[in-house]
C-alpha cells in the first residue's frame, strides 16, 4: 500500500493519477489532496476518496468546504499545500500542480523525506539546483512523470550512469508543426490547444505549439539526470510513440514506447521499481500504426527551444526568468491579450534584460519570479 | 579481464568476436579457440591472438598446425571443443560454432561451471530442456548474442520477469521479403545469399530467407527467458533498427535499438552488467533514416515461421527435427541440390513423420538428429 498526496487533482495529470488509484485500491490510498478553484469538482472528489485533508487555494473557499466536511481537515494557500504535501502518513507526493507554485511545498516535502512524483516541470526548471541538493542530502527520489523523462527513467533502468553517451527526447511538434512561422502570425487560441497525440492542460498545450514544453523537458532533464545540456539531443517524432531514448557508449539505444497514455507513466512513478497490470491502457500496435517518422528538429522554426538550451547552459536565475516569462506570455495569449508570436518575443525580451545571479536562493528565485511576471505584463 | 574461449572463431560472429577484443585488449584475453577447415585463417588468429588451446574439425589439420606451433596446445574433433570450452583459465564461453554441433560442448562448459555466451541457437533449439536445466542446477548465466535476444535481454534489465507481457522479435524479411510465394519457384542461391541488412554467414542468411532463422530465434526466446509461445509475437521490420521489445503488463514497451552491427551485442553478452565505448560503431541517426516500418507478419507467405511455432508448441523432440532436417535441407539448397521451397518441404515432411519423444536426453536427441538428417538426404 503506497499512501499518496496529490497536489493539483483537479488538473489534467492530477485526474488521471486518481483514475490509477481507482483502478487499484488495495495499492493506493489517497491521504491528502489540493485543488485550485474548481470546488465543485473538489466536492466529488472529497467525497469519493475521502482524504484526511484537502487544500485549497481561496480562503473563501476553504470556509465554505470546511462546514460541508466537518470530517475533512480543509486548509488554503501555500501552507495548505505544504500541510498536504508533508502529512506523516504519506510515502509519495505527487506535485501535479500548474506552474512554480509547486516548488516551496516540493521542497518542503523533501525536507520531511517524501518520494516526489514530479509531474510539475517548473520546479525543476526554475530551481532545479535547490531540489536535486535537498534531495541528494536527504536520501529523497525523484521520480519523473512527464511521459518522455519516465521513458528516460524507464531506459535506465538496471544501467550505469557513466555508460550514457546522449539522451534523446523526442517531440511530437505540437499543433502547429506543419505550419511554417509565415502560418503561426494569425493563429487563434483555439487551434492552439488542438494537440494531435496528448489530451493535456491548456498551458502545456500552448507550450507544446511553441516548443517550450521540449524546453522545459530539456532543463528537468539535464537537473533529474545530472546530464549535460551538450548530451541532451531533442528530434522530431510525430506519433509520439517512441517516448524519448537514452544512448550508452556502446552505441546500444534503449527506449520506451507506448500509445500515447499519461496514466502509463503516472502509475510508473507511483509502482517503481514495481509495475503493476494496466487493464485500461490500449496495448501498443505497431503493425497497425505502420510507419514511425523521425525529423531533425529546426531550431529556426523553433525559437523558445532554442532560447530554452541557451539558458539551461547559463544557468543560474536565467532558467527562472525563461519560466516566468514564459507562464506569463502564455497566459496572456491565452486570455486573448497577445498574438501566438508574441509569447517567444515576450520570452526573449525578458531573458536579455536579465543579469543572471548564480545559485539563487529561494528568496531570489521568488523575486525574479514574480518581478519577470510584472515585467512581462508591462508588455502590452 | 574476462578470459575468453571462442568456439567458431572463423564464422560471422566468430570475427566480429575477434574485433571485439582487438578493440578492448585491457579488458578481453583470448585463452582458447575453435575453427573449422579454415587452417589459413587460423594460422593468422593463433600468430595474432596466441591462445593457450586451438582446436579444429579434422585431425590431419591438427598435425600440421601442431608442427607450426609449437608453444600451442593444438586438438581436434568433439574431444578438441570441450577441451577449449572447458578449460580453467576461462570465464565465458562464446559458442559461435554452427549447427548441433556446440551442444555437447556447449553442455560440459556449463558443467565446468563457465558463463555461456551463445550465438549457436540451434543448441537452444535442440536441447533447450537440457541446457536450461544445466545452467540453472550450476547456476550458469547464459548471455544472448544475437541482436534480437540481446535486445530482449537488454531491454529486460531492472525490470521483474513477472510484470512481462510479451516479447516482440522483429524480422527484416530476409532476401526474399517483397516476394511472393510464387516468385519464390526460381530463386537463386546468390539471391538468397543477399541479405538487405546484416552481413551474416551463409546459413543464417538462407534461414533468413525462409523466415526459419525467426522460428529459430522464438524457440531460443522461449527456452532464454522461460516465455510461452503465446507471449512471443513476430513483427516485420524491414530496416532492422528495433532489435526486439518487451512489453510489459502496465502497456509499456522497453526496446534496444542500433544501427545493425553484430559486435554491439557480442559486446554487450561479454561486458554485461556493464557496457564498455565501442569507437567502430556508427551510431543511430533516426532523423537520417526518418522512417521505421512495420507490417504484421504473414504465416502463410512464410510458412517454416509457422511449422517453428507448431514444433515448439509440441516441444520435446520435435524442435530437434526441426532443425536437423532444416540444416540437411539448407545445406542441400546451398549446394545447388534442391530449389528454395524444396527447404520448407523437406522439413514439413520430416515433422509429419516424426513420432514426438518428450524429455529427450542426449543420445536421443543425437540419434533423432542423425536420423532426421539422413532422411532428408534420401528425400533428393
Amino acid at each position: 500500500m503506497r499512501r499518496i498526496s496529490l497536489l493539483g487533482a483537479t488538473g489534467s495529470i492530477g485526474i488521471q493519477t486518481l483514475d490509477v488509484i481507482r483502478e487499484h485500491r488495495s495499492e493506493f490510498e489517497l491521504v491528502t489532496m489540493s485543488v485550485g478553484k474548481n470546488i465543485e469538482k473538489a466536492r466529488q472528489l472529497v467525497s469519493e476518496f475521502k482524504p484526511k485533508i484537502l487544500s485549497v487555494q481561496e480562503k473563501e473557499d476553504a470556509e465554505i468546504l470546511k462546514s460541508e466536511f466537518p470530517g475533512v481537515k480543509v486548509l488554503f494557500g501555500q501552507e495548505g499545500l505544504v500541510e498536504v504535501a508533508c502529512h506523516q502518513e504519506v510515502d509519495v507526493v505527487v506535485n501535479a500542480v500548474l506552474g512554480s507554485v509547486g516548488l516551496y511545498p516540493t521542497l518542503q516535502a523533501i525536507e520531511s523525506g517524501k518520494t516526489i512524483a514530479i509531474a510539475n516541470k517548473e520546479t525543476l526548471v526554475t530551481a532545479g539546483h535547490l531540489v536535486m541538493k535537498a534531495a541528494k542530502e536527504k536520501g529523497v527520489a525523484l521520480l519523473p512523470v512527464d511521459s518522455e523523462h519516465s521513458a528516460i527513467f524507464q531506459s535506465l533502468q538496471g544501467e550505469s550512469p557513466k555508460n550514457i553517451e546522449k539522451m534523446i527526447i523526442t517531440a511530437s511538434g505540437g499543433s502547429f508543426r506543419d505550419r511554417t512561422r509565415e502560418d503561426l502570425k494569425g493563429v487563434t487560441v483555439k487551434e492552439a490547444l488542438n494537440h494531435p497525440n496528448w489530451s493535456m492542460g491548456a498551458k502545456i498545450t500552448i507550450d507544446s505549439a511553441t516548443m517550450m514544453n521540449k524546453g522545459l523537458e530539456v532543463i528537468e532533464a539535464h537537473w533529474l539526470f545530472n546530464i549535460p545540456y551538450d548530451d541532451i539531443e531533442v528530434l522530431l517524432h510525430r506519433e509520439s510513440i517512441i517516448h524519448s531514448m537514452v544512448q550508452f557508449h556502446d552505441s546500444s539505444v534503449i527506449a520506451q514506447l507506448g500509445t500515447p497514455d499519461m496514466r502509463v507513466p503516472i502509475q510508473y512513478a507511483l509502482t517503481y521499481p514495481d509495475r503493476l497490470p494496466r487493464n485500461n491502457s490500449s496495448r501498443l500496435n505497431l503493425a497497425e500504426i505502420s510507419k514511425l517518422h523521425f525529423e531533425k528538429m529546426d531550431y529556426e522554426r523553433f525559437r523558445l527551444l532554442k532560447l530554452a538550451f541557451d539558458a539551461g547552459r547559463i544557468g543560474g536565475s536565467v532558467t527562472t526568468v525563461l519560466n516566468a516569462s514564459n507562464e506569463a506570455a502564455v497566459a496572456a495569449f491565452l486570455s486573448g491579450e497577445i498574438s501566438f508570436l508574441q509569447i517567444e518575443d515576450f520570452v526573449e525580451r525578458a531573458l536579455e534584460r536579465h543579469q543572471v545571479i548564480q545559485e539563487p536562493d529561494l528568496g531570489t528565485i521568488q523575486e525574479i519570479d514574480q518581478e519577470t511576471r510584472e515585467f512581462v505584463r508591462s508588455l502590452y
